[in-house]
């Protein structure tokens, strides 16, 4: 945590800021390790100095925070101590003029209100540093990752005629939650046509009959670090399209995985870059978005309708993003999911999505079910 | 849905408003029934003039919303067509000048965008629109408290030595699920002196022994609609303390409730108020709050360190808000929580909580659950 904090502190002198508003709740777990808060609600900010920090929130986790917090000084919010006064005082005690916030994240609203504490507010984003993982976070999405796997394997066993994608799914979260984990997100199940909506919501009414494509999207949650993946399997036999798309998809993300691998001894252009120049340059995320998309339109279907990847740890969807107009920049440390997809309304769609760890070397998959076409 | 856009649209004409940008999931699936679309990210804004309405969503969405939400015309945005590009071309079709928008909901970030397609642009609010529950709103919140109060008969009997609050906290979920619903929140269990944390999250590590205080705080969703509920019992035999703390925290609820009765017969002043003068006036939030606080106080225990109630439907929090400081007016349609609660650090808490349905003539509660002093 204290290593966060300093890196995060060097990052706010480098951008002259006197302190940071910390707002959203995976930057507020990522500091201090606390995760109780509510997602829905605005319930604690982080103040952050150069020296100091502090956690503003009300008496509903006063007496929660003091205990597990330790090293951010508690300033509890009430009707009499405003959130705008007890800000006004820490920039006063602080010396504080120039504040850094997360546009993405602080609303318009709440903006207005900063606006009467500080002169000088500039948007300040730790997407960067928190898509840099250390080993601890890595080996939190590895066992995220192996719980999925396990949760795949258990399902596999489900998929039976006459189950609904409701009872797959509800399985699915029950699994995770039975062994500690919890949901990163509502799993998609999708059978037969609904497969080709990239976000289908599992339905109650439709029951699984034989010649049918089974979606799978699902991820899990420990220790508040997250996993995603996707598989696409067959109930009965598959026609020859379905081994088409399904091979398809298949290559597409086999060549963005092996362009990461091949990208770390041969630069694009021809060149040798070696490790150290991948560390110092990186591979630009477009680039690895392009191969897999231009791979699936070359078989004559249509662009993938979403981007090719994200990145994974305390959220889900995170920093960096695989798509055309990316302009992020993949470096080792960074974890992320590799995910092309073919949808065609009407028929149903395939995706394989796995996540990703850019190790210094080469890239690693923390996800390692069998990616191979399964029939059942 | 036609009548809810109607009115949406008589209220935009009073704000001399040519459009609106609906943002927030819960306002988008007020107005289209259509509640598929993720909290997390922004997936969906939906844009309504004085008399039309648009849906814009990308690929991911496209086909199931153009299959479901039929009385909005769909607008796929893309890389190449932008969300700002389809609004500034959605404001020239539409001669749209004077725009509304949420401020507690839009970040900086997108305002930015919006400021580079409107000009004149304006909060516009629908908590008030969506605080007045029709009848069809009710019975749904009803359906989803029936729901809550046969999990509390069902858990009753899951209350044994030795259990988790995890366990417990995991069989709510598991039996609301089980019948269909979701949760409106993650479920809050907390025993012994946890329970004078009010936002408790359930550990794994503290086994139920005897002579505990057990606090349950959770909430169905069905159809959309929440419920929410707290109800505490005692595990064991319980000592004089606590027994006073329920009695006044039960005294508390009651008096408030009995508040909202009287005013329909009896004018706070002393003179008569009928039921059409209520609906005119209604009652202010922050008096009711004031009677259960005051009685709390009086017995010698601190003030409720949150407010003493919200409104509920399709958010388990939304307008009205019932503390000291709000300005909400209750009327006849809206349902709101009313739970007190005393908390005493070391020792535990009590809270009890329940959803009153303010009809026409009186309240209702709609959680039936009984409110006296259990001891398992």
């Amino acid at each position: 945590m204290a290593n966060r904090l300093s890196k995060l502190q060097r990052l706010m002198a480098q951008r002259h800021l006197d302190a940071i508003l910390v707002s959203s709740i995976p930057n507020i777990t990522y500091l201090t390790k606390f995760s109780h808060f509510s997602k829905d609600e605005r319930e604690a900010f982080l103040f952050v100095t150069l020296n100091k920090q502090y956690i503003l929130t009300d008496g509903r986790y006063a007496e929660v925070v003091k205990n597990n917090i330790k090293n951010f000084e508690l300033i509890e919010i009430s009707a009499k101590r405003t959130f705008e006064k007890a800000l006004k005082d820490l920039a006063n005690k602080n010396k504080v003029k120039r504040v850094g916030f997360d546009h993405h994240n602080i609303t318009v609203s709440e903006h207005k209100k900063l606006s009467s504490c500080f002169n000088d507010l500039n948007h300040f984003s730790m997407d960067n540093l928190r898509a840099m993982k250390n080993e601890k976070e890595v080996s939190a999405i590895e066992k995220a990752c192996k719980l999925g796997d396990k949760t795949f394997k258990y399902i596999l066993k489900k998929i039976k005629l006459g189950v609904t994608e409701k009872e797959l799914a509800f399985e699915i979260e029950f699994f995770i939650k039975k062994a500690g984990g919890d949901i990163s997100f509502p799993p998609i199940v999708a059978f037969g046509k609904n497969s080709s909506i990239p976000h289908h919501r599992p339905t109650e009414n439709l029951k699984l009959r034989t010649q049918n494509i089974v979606l799978l999207d699902f991820g899990a949650k420990l220790n508040n670090y997250c996993s995603d993946m996707t598989r696409t399997v067959f109930f009965g036999s598959a026609n020859a399209e379905y081994k088409k798309i399904y091979r398809t998809v298949l290559a597409a993300q086999k060549r963005a995985i092996e362009f990461l691998s091949s990208t770390f001894v041969t630069h694009l252009g021809g060149g040798r870059m070696d490790s150290s120049e991948v560390k110092l340059r990186g591979i630009k995320a477009s680039e690895i978005d392009k191969i897999a998309r231009e791979h699936i339109i070359s078989q004559g279907y249509k662009t993938i309708p979403h981007s090719l990847g994200h990145g994974v740890g305390l959220e889900v969807h995170e920093a960096p993003r695989l798509s055309p107009k990316s302009k992020d920049i993949l470096k080792p440390g960074m974890v992320f999911t590799i995910e092309p997809g073919i949808y065609l309304p009407g028929f149903g769609g395939v995706r394989i999505e796995d996540v990703v760890f850019l190790e210094n070397h080469k890239p690693r998959l923390l996800t390692k079910s069998p990616r191979g076409l399964i029939i059942l």
